[in-house]
Order: C-alpha cells, then sequence, then structure tokens
C-alpha cells in the first residue's frame, strides 16, 4: 500500500485492482476490531485534517471526521465559503499553500469541479475528493465495491468462475451523478466479478439528456464490462444481483432529482439473495420497508464507508505501519 | 450509576432521585480535581460526541464541548441544519442511523419538539436532548439542582428536616419555558427539600397565556409538591431561599420574552442567604448589580453545569469505571 | 518568558523587546523540529482553545487551530455571531464569563474594535486579539518580524551596526489597516534594527484618508523611528531590504481596498535580497510571478504564523516547562 502514501485521491482512475484490493483487506480489519484502534494504537495522533466542504453534507463530512476521530487525528472544518480567502478573492493555488502551512490531508467537497484539480497541484498534502460537481466521488466508489466484497467474499479471489459473476443494475443517471461516474469506473478495474452492468433510466430520461457523456461508455466497455441500458426495472430485477439506486444529482449549486418514476420497495420481484444498495441520502426512491428485508444492504454500506476511510486516511498519511502489527 | 449506561437523556422524567444524587456526587468530584481528569486520566479517550445544534445556541453547546473535551474525547458539530441530510428531505430516523455509525453519544437542540423523540427509537447509542423547543431542557435542571445541593448540602440528605426545607420562587412560565418545566420536574422528585415552590409570573400574563399546560400542576402536585402561584415579586421575595428567573421561551425559530415587568435588582428585599439562579444567558430581567452579591449563584451554576455534563457523559458512555478509583 | 503567562494579547504595545526574542527562539525551535512535539510531547494536552470568530476568516483561525492542534490541545469553535449569545443581546462581560468556564485560552475576531478590550477585564483566561476592526493584529506582526529575523538573524542581535540596518518599505494605510498599525509598533520595539520605514501610498489617498491617526506617527517617531512618507513606488524600491505590502483594510463588517495603484511584479527593480512579506490572503497587488524568486518570503511568513502562535499559545497557557527540556 505503498502506493498511497501521499496519494491524491482525486478520481477512481489513478487507483489499481490490486491496492483497492489491499484497501479492503486494511478496512476489513478496522471493521471487524473496531475498538483495538481507538484506545490504544492511535496511527493519526498528531495529524490534522483539514475538511473543506463548501457544499452542503452532513453525511460525508461526518464520515471522514469520525474516520480521523477514531484513529486519533484532529481537524479543522472550513464549512462555509464565504469566510474563506475564495471570498476574499483569493486563488485556489494561495489556499493550497495555505493548507500546506496547516494540515497534514485535506477533503474537499466542492461544487466546482475544477476546485480540487487546481489545487492538487499546489498542495504538498494529500487531498480526497469528496465530491466535485458531476464529476466524481472516489471514496464513495470504494465504499460501494467494499460492500460488495463483503457480501460477496468471492468476489475478492483472483479468478472469478463464471457462476459467481454477479449481474448489477444501476438505477441512475451515468452523466451527471458522480457516484454513479464512480462507481462504473470502479467497477471497471474488476470486469472478472461483472456478468453484466444494466444502466437503469426512466423512460422520459431518454430524451432530456444523454445517459453518457461522449466517450464514457466507451472507456467502460474497454476495460472489458459488458454494459447495458433498460427502461424497464421491473424486466430487469429478477436477474439482478446487486440493485444500485441513486436520485441526486449535484449540479452546481444546487441538485436534480432523475428516476423519480422508479421506487425500490419489498414487493419488487427481487431475486432472493439480491442486495439494495444507496448511497444515501435517500428519498422516496428507496422504500423504508425495505429496510427490514435481507435485501438491506445500505446500512452495511454506510457503516462500512467509515472503515474504508479510515484504511484510506492511514495510508495516505503513512502511518499504515503503525496499525499493521495490530492487524 | 449502571442505571444511566446508554440510557437516553430526553425527560427528567425518567431519572431516579437516587441516581441523581450520584450523578451529583461525581460531578461535584469532577469539580473539586477539574485537573485530574484533563492530564493523566481521560475517560472518554477514543469517544467522539456529536453535536447537533440546529437552533442557535453557544452557552447549551460549548459547554457540552467542553465538557467532553475534559475528558480526552473528540466532537463532531453540525450547527446548521441546512447543511445536513434533513435538508435533503431525508428522515430523521435516516439521520439517527447516520449518527449510529459516526459517534458515541448524540447531543441535539431542535426547535422541532419532537425530534429527539423521533430518533431515540432508531438511535443505538444514547441522545442527550439539550432543549427541544417548549418541551424540555434535562441537563439544565440537573444544573440547577446540583447548584442548590451545593449551596445546601443538608438538602441531598435522607431526611430533611422542616425547618431546612426551602421556598423556592420560579420566575418564569412553566407551560412555554422549557428550562422552568425541566425544573419543576426535577424539583419533583425529591419534595422532601421544598417548603413551597412560587410559580411567579406577570400580572398581565395570567390573560395571554396559561401558566401551566394541561396536567402539568396536577402532575406536580402529585410528587407532593406544594406548589402555589403569585404575581406579587415585591411580597414573595422575603421568603424565598431560592429566586429562580428566567425570562425566554425558545418556540419554534424564534423566542418569546415573558416576564418583563421583573427585574432583579440588589435592593430588592432578598433574604440575607438567598440564592438566585438563571440558566443564562440573561437580558435585563437580571441585573449586573446583583454580581457581586453572596446572592450570584447564577456564575457557580453555569460553573457546575459543565461538571454536571461531565459527569453524565462518562455515565452514559459506560466510561465511570475509569474515574472511579480516582475520585 | 514567565511575562507572557496569562498575558493576554489585545496590543503589540505591552510587549517588551526582550520577551519578543524569547518567544522567536521558541518559535524557530518549534519549527526546526515540527514533528517532536506532535507526536510525543504534546504540552497543551487537556488545554482548550475557544476559536471565537465574528468576521470573516480563514487563514488566521486556521493558523490558530492548527498550532494548538499541533501541541496536542482541543479547540471549540464560534463562527457566527447570530448563533451566540450574542445575538440573544448577551453582554461581552456574560460572554467572558462563560468563556471562563468552558476553556483555557480565547482567541477573538471581531469587527467591533472595543469587544476584545471588554472581554478581557472579566475574563479570567487569557485572550488573543485575531485582529479587531481597524484595530490591531498583534500576532500577524509577530509573525512578520520572525520572518525578518528569519531571513536575517543580525537584526536579533544586542548591537546591530549601522550598515546591517534595513530599510523597510510598507505599502499600506496605517490609519486602516489592523496588520500595518500592530507591524509599525512591534517595528518600534527594535528601533536599532532600522535605517528607514518608508510608508509608501496611492497619490490619490492624500486626499482621502489621513495615512496616520492623530498621535500615530508621533508616538512611532518617539521609539527613535525614522519614518517618511511617499508615492513612488518605483522610486523607492530599489533602495528598500523588506517590501512589505497589504491591501485590504477590514472596516465594520466590510473591507476597503487601498493602494489599488500599486502592483508587485518581478520586474520591479528590487534590491537583488530584498524581500516581499505580504499578510495574505492577497488579490492583485502582489504578482503570482514573485513566488519563484527569491524576493518570495511571504510563503514562508504565513509558515512562520504557525510556529509562532505555538510558541506562544505554549508560554500563555504555561505550559513551556513541558518543551525546554525537548528544545
Amino acid at each position: 500500500m505503498v502506493d498511497l502514501v501521499d496519494q491524491h485521491v482525486v478520481s477512481i482512475q489513478a487507483f489499481r485492482a490490486e491496492t483497492l484490493l489491499q484497501l479492503f483487506r486494511l478496512a476489513a480489519k478496522f471493521e471487524s476490531n473496531p475498538d483495538r484502534y481507538c484506545r490504544h494504537n492511535t496511527p493519526l495522533t498528531g495529524k490534522i485534517l483539514i475538511n473543506a466542504f463548501y457544499e452542503p453534507s452532513t453525511r460525508t463530512r461526518l464520515s471522514f471526521d469520525s474516520a480521523w476521530h477514531r484513529l486519533g487525528g484532529d481537524s479543522i472544518n472550513i464549512t462555509d465559503r464565504s469566510t474563506t480567502g475564495i471570498a476574499k478573492g483569493e486563488s485556489l493555488e494561495d489556499v493550497a499553500h495555505m493548507f500546506n502551512n496547516y494540515g497534514d490531508c485535506v477533503v474537499l467537497r466542492d461544487s466546482n469541479p475544477e476546485a480540487v484539480y487546481a489545487m492538487s497541484s499546489t498542495l504538498r498534502i494529500p487531498i480526497i475528493n469528496a465530491g466535485n460537481g458531476i464529476d466524481e466521488h472516489p471514496t464513495q466508489a470504494m465504499a460501494d465495491l467494499y460492500t460488495m466484497f463483503k457480501w460477496r467474499p468471492s468476489l475478492a479471489s483472483k479468478e472469478v468462475s463464471p457462476k459467481d459473476r454477479i449481474r448489477i443494475g444501476v438505477i441512475g443517471l451515468p452523466s451527471r451523478m458522480r457516484t454513479v461516474r464512480s462507481l462504473l469506473r470502479i467497477l471497471s478495474k474488476f470486469p472478472q466479478i461483472l456478468e453484466e452492468v444494466v444502466v437503469i433510466h426512466a423512460p422520459e430520461m431518454e430524451s432530456e439528456a444523454p445517459l453518457f457523456d461522449p466517450g464514457q461508455l466507451e472507456e467502460l466497455e474497454a476495460s472489458g464490462m459488458s454494459i447495458r441500458c433498460s427502461s424497464d426495472l421491473a424486466a430487469e430485477i429478477p436477474d439482478l444481483d446487486v440493485v444500485y439506486i441513486n436520485a441526486i444529482a449535484w449540479v452546481g449549486d444546487s441538485y436534480e432529482v432523475h428516476g423519480g418514476g422508479f421506487r425500490l420497495t419489498r414487493d419488487l420481484p427481487f431475486k432472493p439473495e439480491a442486495i439494495v444498495l444507496h448511497p444515501l441520502a435517500r428519498g422516496p426512491e428507496l422504500s423504508t420497508c425495505l429496510d427490514d428485508t435481507p435485501h438491506n444492504w445500505y446500512f452495511s454500506q454506510a457503516r462500512g464507508a467509515v472503515f474504508v476511510r479510515m484504511a484510506l486516511l492511514t495510508c495516505m498519511v503513512n502511518r499504515a505501519e503503525r496499525v499493521m502489527d495490530v492487524i
């Protein structure tokens, strides 16, 4: 995991499959021994995280802040762009110089998709993209895939037999939702686990906006991913092993709701062992009646996200050796 | 104090008198040895507090945050509802699921009185109601009573002789002020210390709003409390041992000012040993000319509130054993 | 440095030159051994800093928060006056009483210049003025002078030979800019290092506003400082050893831009060894083309500010003995 030391986490593209698997193993160790790192062995003691969340968020911000604190680190929070140097007209490069002096790692959520790229060239400390407009949300995708491996550990093997491969239904808009964009990209690094990916969209959207950005679909297919589109959720559901749904796309300082027609409820014809994933926060598209069913892996997904972030942050600030002997 | 482990602190109603007395003993230990827990013995190391303050507050938020940090814990803060999942339409139950993943304890202040109840059923970590609209503010009442016992330790005895019982004047509106509602409730658990409680209200308010909610007065009297109303502060003051005053009621996203006619100043005919309590922040109703008099126990009340919260938080997250041998 | 224990840092006026030099020595130790205090020796463990930033700031707030955390302390943040007791009409003295209960040190930035003075008389814990309207910004001036001594260590000697004295150009408005006011005051404590101070202002400003407040210039000259004004930057630059520039004055809840006519770029006729200082955030007045030149000491200035604050905070809360043996 030396790969990850001081590595910026801006896009999923930069990550090798092997590195991700090692990350997930470390996350799993954290998840099975949550207390061991909080009381006695705090690898991030003395390290400072700068949480720069210029776009509304509680879930992601708390997830990172909790992960960092569990490991003994301290954090500094900026949650309002109007109080920052940026309001005074300061350049992103100057903000990056400032962050270099104050912390060891930055987590940035900004509706301006370019900000994380502009800052990462000047930063001498690593930065994590916690969601930049419609572009990416790499750590969310890591949490999503981690959850799939937790559910079906055989998928993490070097060789996955054809009968173990999964069909994933993605109810969302790849061109507008950063969670979906990152998810498809991370899946493309593990084509051997996939039978097929089915992007399911509301019928009316075919005329409203393209499902994929130019080149997005081609890039995914070039990895060996078999990807198909459909607007008939009822027809697809009986064959889906994983049903991933998201309805919100964050665009600029506002958001769009897509896929308003779809609603996952317990009476849909799920495969008995199918799991449902949602990055949360959820709206009506994911009914609470599913919460008490075995299909509910979205709570596990949220829980695992903290441990994935703990693993990632530990490696990025080069403190992995402090946890290795405890694992 | 095993009672308190993982216990939600939503209303004072749930607390037994014996538990409260043990809590106050622990608070008193913290108050007499403030440094012992900060440098060497930090029982909340590795624990995370989620401060969710959706209603304006500095005093209460800082009080909890300070208490938690003094004991070695870390905290995550949410101070603006518009940045949370709630702004995205997320249910309180889902917010509770989220908090379960990120912290060990929640402190909530919300102008919506139902929020703390809605969340406490889903939360698997304990929650403290830090003020919910006009309903309750249980830890403030604990601090108020703790201060009275500090002033008159004989009141904490199993048996209080009639000559030691106190007459408490409460200048406020029981139906609208959460601090008063909780205070009267906590007093009702110790009827043996009370000669009488006199609720003092401005004359004009008799026509504006009922002093008590339906059933509120009856519930208090059923505990053995002798409670009387008056609108003549000047006539009551010479007989009051404790003068409690508050003028602000937080209602929805705004506040009302009550009892504008009353003003405590040093030239009122106080009993020589009478003490004045106020939950603060104060306005003109409590004159600064009282600050330098022996009647001023409101500063001690604010100071003690931190230690009461330290004691409560330590017990709630089951770390009392870490301080017991130091006491 | 016993001088500094519990000392309020409101104005530079209160500081003796010898105390400042000792402070800078401690800061230099922190700067040359940044890791030593973060991992093993955390002098501020158990101490709580109250960051009260009622005026927009990221740079200064993060600088203090980072300094405090690096030394093992915890902090509580107030960044919005509308959520504090002040919004409820609470007096500054009552806010100070509140702070006495919750922390060990206060850092205050308030557009109301009187607030820090009003609070410091009631506070029993030390307060640092992090910028109060147009009045002062003492720790910024400490950072500025620390940087000059870092660049030219001979200036810190007891005796400075005439050939080593420096000419400082200050491009700014002494009557309106708190950074300039504090800088000139701290320089006046070291008149032996100065050949001359040249205050450089845009020509049009001579009619708009007085450069100095009544008595300000006289106070500086009384210290032995030789101070001159000029509006011809091009003519002055070839003789300046230090070029200090600032364009923003924070007034009330807004700011003014001064000296819009001046712009420092690399093609100006600087002395070869001249250094440029700017408290940052910068605007067009300091061109990025200077960043890669040897004149750029403004990044070092920002970096050093954290260590100066670490040194100051450590001394103020009387934990200097915890670092002394490590130095």
